[in-house]
């Protein structure tokens, strides 16, 4: 039995837009409240209420449909009319409920690899709404194990691995979160794919780790299947 | 090798006290929105928008905090002060920090019973919630698995029972629930033990599947190590 590298992809911003769907929300926000503040001021103080929620509701659109509401009592010393919280509440329905839209390139490189190496798609956030994604987006049959976890951290990828018994140094994880799908699988001696994606939440910013051994970065996911390729070369050889 | 049952718990309402907190949040909701409509109403307007909205948000307090504030701006027609949304928010906040509250004789029993056979908790909800109650309960090092659902339907314990190769005649899944905890698992041919809470949430309602000879009903959770001595009797006997 040869040694297959297990590739593990993210999903938001990975395989399917999410952040562009947040920014789109975060104006119709700053929209709604334009009568009691400046969009600049609206956006951090959202983005401090949500870092501040961050511990009490985790990640996802529920929470973060929360933190719209309370930045919008706070921000107009509770004179917000009831209907603006509405229309706030909608819009994180809406995002709920939001068609799932694969990147460029996605469908075809997961159906080339997958029929070469075991797939595993690993994203954070709310179980339910990630779950539904992950059925809409008509990909579930590619990956052999889907992980839905409340926070990407080497504990979790740690336990991951060893539940599916990957050795780190046959696991590629490949996201665009340098935080949380890069450098803790460098940590625990993995190799960590950084495809960054044109909109980075603020939660997510980290240094690179450039010069790290196991560390690359991509321009596309439509790079993958050549570097797996240049990295796994034994791979090329079919063995029984 | 004798073949062990594998005891798997719910959680809410089953080792700890969850559907109360509920309960109090709901009277506190009511009071707070008594100058707008009677409590009976508005108890059956928000049961109306959770059953509406489950589909979208699925189970868990975020949910139910939007649903809260929903039904608050519709039943007085946009006329609720946004202090009294934040009011609403916050007891919000109050149900996903609130201490884990184990009912009585839980720790005392999974002690005695995780020596003897594999225990594994299913709980359903919010996934981020659901490992930070795991994490206060003080219970998880005495599961050997601990499984946080989107749904409890048959197709989530078929994969979950042909993950872990566990022979449906061989699970026990013990619970408060029936239409979660013990209708499904009927189904699949598991053992359903249905331990009542004193109070359940509308949505979890179904018929008692009365006659059916792997169903079992009892009265609290000090009666499972009888029960289970007496279900598998074979057990007493220790073999090599």
């Amino acid at each position: 039995m040869r040694d297959l590298p297990f590739l593990a992809f993210d999903a938001d911003d990975t395989l399917w837009h999410n952040e562009s769907f947040f920014a789109l929300t975060e104006e119709a926000f700053t929209q709604l409240l334009a009568p009691y503040a400046e969009p600049g001021a609206l956006r951090e103080r959202l983005t401090r209420t949500e870092r501040r929620n961050l511990g009490v509701f985790g990640y996802g659109v529920k929470g973060y449909t929360l933190s719209m509401i309370e930045t919008a009592i706070e921000v107009t010393d509770g004179a917000v009319p009831a209907m603006v919280l509405q229309a706030l509440l909608d819009l994180g329905k809406e995002m709920m409920a939001h068609p799932v839209t694969l990147l460029d390139g996605v469908a075809d490189v997961l159906e080339q690899v997958a029929g070469r190496f075991p797939l595993m798609l690993i994203t954070k956030g709310d179980l339910f709404h990630q779950e539904d994604k992950v059925a809409r987006s008509g990909l579930a049959d590619l990956f052999s194990a889907v992980e839905i976890v409340s926070e990407k951290d080497t504990g979790t990828y740690s336990r991951l691995l060893a539940r599916h018994s990957i050795p780190p140094e046959q696991f590629v994880m490949i996201g665009n979160s340098l935080r949380s799908d890069v450098i803790p699988i460098l940590e625990i001696g993995g190799w960590g794919v950084h495809i960054p994606y044109h909109l980075t939440w603020a939660h997510e910013n980290a240094p690179e780790p450039l010069g790290h051994a196991r560390y690359v970065r991509l321009a596309d996911i439509r790079d993958i299947p050549a570097w797996v390729d240049a990295q796994f070369p034994s791979l090329g050889i079919v063995e029984d």
